[in-house]
């Protein structure tokens, strides 16, 4: 296929109104071919309108039609082939291997959504009986879970897929019965425009209204105000930086009709070195760590930028085994020049800081990541703001602590996060205990005796977190649970059967879980 | 009891430190004893952290313990007696029966929220099992929901007991976990007072942190800005005007972490009589809706403020019989002046409104509400937007469309409702489908053939809509759904069976449903 460098509004490619830039290859350092058009604020205009038009065709699908829109969509996304890693590759850096498993789990999390459609619970239907009799009488009641009208996705940069144009929250907002206007990445457009033209395939093959979906191409901020303004959007998905996530939290709140936004913005993502795990499996957990924090540049959400353990056995093996490890790692190629620059800059910052000790430090040319690890203590870091801060990329904090008492103490003094992680044996269960309560109040997913990055995605994960680890605590980017990010309730009462959505139909034609005067039940 | 003006923070009584306001008899027209004591921005801090202090504490309890709880909070409102009615009925204008019968409600929610946590399902338990085998493995993952945080409560002036100290906010609040830090109405301080002391004792009974519950006095803006604004509170339910549902809003998105807000703000509850409906049942429907309008003097959020019918037969019987109605009805004393005054403001606006003709009105003295009906075209309704605001009390508009589709039409202007209601008979049906999914997007709960006031307090109910209905169209206020508004999930990965919560537990140790590799299952 031809990458055109045209937006997609109505299930047609058209060229963006408002002047083009060129996508940059990280590997080679020069801009790739075609030039793409960006969209201007009447084609963001149409896109939004076209999308408040088609909802409630969209939504009046049933869940089996859904769910074979989101199969078809995931194998038109397979049938692009591989133009679409080679696009990919040269758009982000990113090696072939890490691609190609990252295409696998965009078309897993697209076919997990058709299962969830076709189970068919995640409409939370529930019945209370009419009671005549009773003074007053209870009338008949029922509920249902809709989507909430049109989203607009912001694509991430470091997942060209399984965040991008058919990531998760496109996913589960097509599952929800919400069309999608999506606004592109500007490092990866090409590869965006291929998901993209895939996606409309699918629309077109299901016979769906084109307004279902909508790309918009372009740099800046603008297109993301217009977008997030828009009368006819009605919640938001943006998966990035704190200052892009917030910025655009403060649009939605400051709209005539204030809409919610799900915004994964910022995590360092403690890891806690419990002292007798500390003590047992110092070089193991080091290196370990240090796996963590390289995998592919430290540009993963869940890295671990922060450790904390106790000075104690086994601390200066930690040290000696993370430093060893990292110190040999291949500086490597990050997604952007933005991203790189960004990440020389705090690793410059960290290395000059007058509180840190420098532990590691792999040097990198322009363009690429090294590694680093800095080391302070516990006081020098409950004091100083700016050592709580995300640096994207492979850096690392330890933070030295003289009990679990103030580790306790730290972990009191961390902002919202995504993950936190405790390195813990028998021997620590009682320390974890007095720990844990504080990590439930602060992170979205606890995980023991292993390391943050890495997100499965299925029905129980958790990959969300308190403010500012994502825009909103009460929800989830990754799994199942990101299609509750797009519903809200609608009630009947005593509405004839004949008017009733099928979901709530007498006899449960679609054989689903229901809640019938509370209880669970197939009947 | 003597009633004494104070606050209560720590389980505590104190004097609030900033001055001092009565309550107002709105049926003697003369103030009550004895004064009550506004808190100052200290005694609003402490509240905060003790509230923050005790949550760890509070959620940590069982599902039972907290059941129990609940059960005790009802029983000790009980046990004020008659006490408690007559202060309500002093202090709000209501009738005994009404506040007998809201008395039970509100106890009645409180066990139905105990009831809930025995049943234990509300925590959405989710297990992944591990894969050890997969490549790459996939880790055991298990997510359960905990509460948000302290919440802070703005109870209503409509329902000084239902939507007041220990109203649905606080009770879903409880039921989740979280402590409550009320801001009590200045109208009905006595009220809140005697149902605080009652929350009070039920906390000391069971033994938990005093922290969990603190009751605030005072009158005008400031306590709720402090209140919002605190760092330890992570939630805000509120149940009052727009204005002051959206500036709780404002606040709670411009700090430094934005925070949840459950305002219930403003609806009009369209009323929609289809064609047939009219010219079978126009006299039965008048008669109907003149009775919902005047209930409890037009003071229910679910008040039917505006009705479109279409031009043709029985339009001019329902006229007549609503007219006949409402011009019969009794002007009755409203809840407080300031509601009084603002009815008779709108009421005279609209009556002396250039699109308007009056059918009805009732006239009434200084404090009461009588009742109005004014008619309009659709032509008019859709150009002038001042005819769309809510006007609190017994004051109606029907708006007359030329046919179903500019009924459709006119719903499409309509902002976010709590409730829609249709009459319709059979031959009423298709046109019913046409309009039914744009009430889908606009409200919260669509009944056939009644009227909308009455709130059922079930498991299918939905009392919130889109905005500005609520802040949050995603919630209820009432019924079990209400505790869903204060919680989030937590996932965790791997984690030794000695440290999991006990929902989460291999063996299913307390037999609720759970979400098992994603199906549902009691094993």
């Amino acid at each position: 296929m031809t990458i055109t460098g045209e937006a997609i509004i109505g299930g047609v490619q058209e060229r963006g109104a408002a002047g083009s830039f060129k996508a940059w290859d990280p590997t080679k350092r020069d801009y790739l071919e075609p030039s793409f058009h960006m969209v201007d604020a009447g084609q963001i205009d149409r896109a939004c309108l076209l999308a408040g038009e088609a909802f409630d065709i969209f939504r009046a699908t049933t869940d089996q039609q859904r769910a074979t829109f989101l199969d078809t969509v995931a194998e038109q996304i397979l049938a692009i082939g591989d133009e679409l890693i080679e696009r990919g590759m040269a758009e982000s850096g990113l090696p072939r291997v890490r691609l190609e498993g990252e295409r696998g789990r965009t078309v897993g999390q697209l076919r997990m959504f058709a299962e969830l459609l076709r189970e068919g619970s995640w409409v939370d239907a529930r019945m209370d009986t009419a009671l005549p009799e009773r003074t007053p009488p209870r009338p008949s009641l029922r509920y249902r879970l809709i989507g909430v009208g049109p989203v607009a996705v912001f694509a991430a940069s470091n997942f060209p897929l399984a965040f991008s144009v058919a990531g998760g929250d496109t996913a589960s907002s097509f599952a929800a019965g919400c069309p999608v206007v999506l606004k592109a990445h500007s490092a990866h457009p090409g590869t965006s425009e291929l998901v993209a033209r895939a996606v409309t395939r699918a629309v077109q093959l299901c016979e769906l209204p084109a307004g279902v979906f909508a790309l918009l191409t372009g740099t800046g901020n603008g297109i993301g105000q217009a977008l997030v303004g828009h009368p006819a959007i009605q919640a938001v998905g943006f998966t990035g930086s704190r200052s892009g996530g917030t910025a655009l939290m403060a649009v939605a709140a400051a709209r005539k009709q204030p809409i919610p936004v799900y915004a994964e913005m910022s995590s360092i993502n403690p890891l806690f070195i419990m002292p007798n795990a500390l003590a047992a499996r110092a070089t193991e957990i080091g290196k370990g760590f240090a796996a963590s924090l390289t995998m592919g540049v430290g540009q993963f959400c869940t890295n671990p930028g922060l450790v904390l353990a106790v000075d104690g056995p086994g601390l200066d093996e930690f040290c000696a085994a993370a430093t060893e490890a990292l110190s040999s790692t291949q500086a490597a190629v990050m997604l952007n020049q933005g991203i790189a620059d960004s990440y020389r800059k705090s690793v410059h910052a960290l290395h000059t800081h007058e509180a840190i000790t420098t532990l590691a430090r792999v040097e990198h040319d322009e363009g690429k990541g090294g590694a680093a690890l800095f080391r302070t203590s516990a006081e020098h870091f409950l004091s100083r703001h700016e050592l709580h801060a995300e640096v994207f990329g492979p850096a690392s904090v330890l933070v030295v602590c003289q009990s679990t008492d103030q580790l306790r103490e730290v972990s009191e003094l961390l902002e919202g996060q995504l993950t936190a992680t405790l390195q813990i044996d028998e021997g620590d269960h009682d320390a974890a205990k007095t720990l844990l309560p504080v990590l439930e109040r602060k992170v979205g997913r606890i995980l023991a005796n292993g390391f943050p990055t890495g997100v499965e995605v299925s029905t129980a994960m958790v990959h969300g977190g308190p403010f500012p680890a994502t825009a909103d605590g009460r929800s989830t980017s990754v799994g199942t649970g990101a299609i509750q990010r797009f519903l809200r309730p609608v009630c009947y009462q005593n509405l004839p059967e004949a008017l009733l959505p099928e979901p709530l139909r007498n006899g449960n034609p679609l054989g689903i879980w229901r809640r019938k005067d509370g209880a669970l039940t197939k009947e």
